[in-house]
């Protein structure tokens, strides 16, 4: 398999270079899998990592957020950003202190974001990603809301996946110390709706299919 | 109640101001919860996000890397750093768009990381947090894999944390929108542990109780 060509150098996965991934596939699989990405940014009063919700459309993240935020101000001013969606999905337990690991998956996007206009399809996306249909039954945004929310979203172009799966990789002359050795998995679950108490309306579709 | 008290003014939380949180109880069981954070910081390439696996010990956080690590590279050099850890805990869904929301807990630490002198005892604890007693069981670190690791801690003294729970909160004009309402729960659960093919030792008791 020939190595695969980072975007760039600050996307050029150094360290275990065999789990990097730079295909749209690995990417949009990760980020689609996100609810949330965090957000670096810097301003004058250092750095700063933010968990802020994110979906994607296309060659692009999304993320949306009150114009009053710092966040989006910020980001507004055109400032330089790094976006970070992390999925954890096991520990991997070797027979040497130095091989343990987890397995994952990672993606970074650089970039600056930009502001998009048509905000309420946008967000009608959004919602679709979230909940199928809920676009077209919850009480659409009135003008004053959408007013007080920005939507942004960053390009794609410049993005590095780290993927590790399987099992313990030790090195031959550990393979006879004696302690277990395999993967202690971990996996997100989607849990049984909790209806509001106020609430008399059957369950749609996205509702009595939640759970796994 | 009281309003809490940030412990700076970067760690005010403004937005949404009631789900914040600077007590040590509410950090400590957030950080306690991770198996991995989200650290950010800036260099001459621009400002980066990367995942990696940390721990707590009383007031720090620890982490640590390859000696030629970027991440590590970076923060031994007194670069400062902001720290974020973010549990999704499920999607709400309210009557009106702009009333959607999730629950989360997250925390967000700002410092500057040193290195860790004991860098046996830190691991050693780093281990125990993740299987408690495997710390005597795996082959131990020798000096050559010592010498090439880093361990580095930042402070909680300037942390902040934001925590959602609860069902939709909309407004009094929009419940008697005809639409469902309530939570959507998400959850970390651990799966069955997945035995290395080669190993034949038995499951200790952090991988048999592993499951929930």
């Amino acid at each position: 398999m020939s190595k695969p060509t980072a975007p760039s150098n600050r996307t050029r996965i150094r360290r275990i270079a065999e789990n990097a991934h730079y295909d749209p596939t690995t990417l949009h699989a990760i980020l689609d899998a996100a609810y949330v990405c965090h957000v670096a940014f810097a301003d004058d009063k250092g750095t700063h990592c933010i968990p802020t919700a994110c979906w994607r459309e296309g060659e692009y993240l999304y993320i949306h957020g009150s114009n009053g935020g710092r966040l989006i101000k910020l980001l507004a001013k055109g400032t330089q950003a790094c976006v970070t969606v992390t999925h954890i999905d096991g520990l991997v337990l070797a027979r040497s202190a130095f091989s343990h690991s987890m397995n994952y998956r990672s993606a970074m996007v650089y970039g600056i974001f930009e502001k998009v206009a048509d905000k309420a399809g946008s967000l009608n996306t959004f919602m679709r990603h979230l909940a199928p249909g809920r676009e077209h039954q919850a009480r659409p945004g009135n003008p004053k809301e959408m007013a007080a929310t920005t939507v942004m979203r960053i390009a794609l172009n410049e993005a590095a996946c780290k993927v590790r799966t399987g099992g313990p990789r030790d090195d031959d002359d550990d393979m006879q110390h004696p302690v277990w050795a395999g993967v202690l998995p971990l996996v997100q679950l989607r849990r049984a709706p909790v209806v509001d108490p106020a609430c008399t309306h059957p369950a749609p579709d996205y509702v009595r299919t939640w759970q796994n």
